[in-house]
């Protein structure tokens, strides 16, 4: 007989971009078992100009990438609403939400918000209470104090149940 | 009689953002005179995930960076269009091209399209073919090999114009 093989705890970033302010959270996955680490959001002053706000949201990843060590991280594939303004705004913040990991060597993947839903709630079109609820069971130890760092842990436990995927399509990408 | 004051040439970087192309010129500002430094496009693999292109994009513009070193940066305030996944894109790489000086201790100006034409031909509806005809006669060594080079260009001599430090009399120029 031999022994099952040992599953290595992943450590993974989620990421909820936003340029007022960017949820960030931290879990382990192991097996079917996910721990919470570390949840929180950067929130840049809104009276600088846009090249500080994106620097401030730069640093504050930077920092979590530095304290947290993940080894892959997960970003929401912003939903594009009618708002051209409020389009441009998110894909700055998302543009730096992606490039943070990346210059660390840090793989990105990204899920579309109905995925998100569906991996925590289990319905695509889940309310935000609803995402909160699993998550207090998900991840009892998380107290998330704003609604992105709940959203960027969502989006790491989407990505804790989808990496095999995501990491098969990165490989045939780089192959 | 006191001496002339002595104008410090100021080196300047345009940026003109895009996912598949980023443009960038760089010229020399020194009281009304204008010198063409150097111009390129960075073009990230279409086929690389998206944080990877990113990636393209942050390390094309830091190579540019640190071999030109720049005083100051200018960065075109992308057009808003109806194609919300266009600007969703053209957002992302607007953050990286804000992000790049940023993190290199650059100020980083914003200017309008219509502003860029209006500086550079005199009109704010000017189309691409005249832009480039100005940026021969302001620019004579200048043959930037892309319209997103020649567009960052512009931006880079609406900079020269508008950043209240040296007084520059394109208008004369045009006549």
């Amino acid at each position: 007989m031999s022994a099952p093989p040992i599953r290595q705890p992943i450590r993974i970033l989620g990421i909820d971009p936003g340029l007022r302010r960017t949820g960030w959270g931290v879990i382990e996955s192991c097996g079917n078992r996910l721990v919470f680490i570390g949840c929180g959001s950067v929130e840049p002053d809104d009276d600088l100009p846009l090249a500080s706000r994106l620097l401030e949201i730069h640093h504050g990843l930077a920092k979590v990438l530095a304290e947290f060590a993940p080894a892959e991280a997960a970003v929401e594939q912003t939903f594009v609403n009618k708002d051209a303004g409020a389009t441009l705004k998110l894909g700055q913040a998302r543009g730096i939400a992606m490039l943070a990991p990346a210059l660390v060597g840090i793989a990105v993947s990204e899920y579309a918000p109905n995925l998100i839903k569906k991996t925590v709630v289990g319905a695509g079109h889940a309310d935000k209470a609803q995402i909160q609820m699993m998550l207090k069971i998900l991840l009892p130890k998380a107290e998330p104090k704003t609604a992105d760092a709940a959203d960027a842990l969502a989006i790491a436990i989407t990505h804790a149940h989808h990496r095999g995927g995501a990491l098969l399509r990165l490989k045939a990408v780089q192959a």
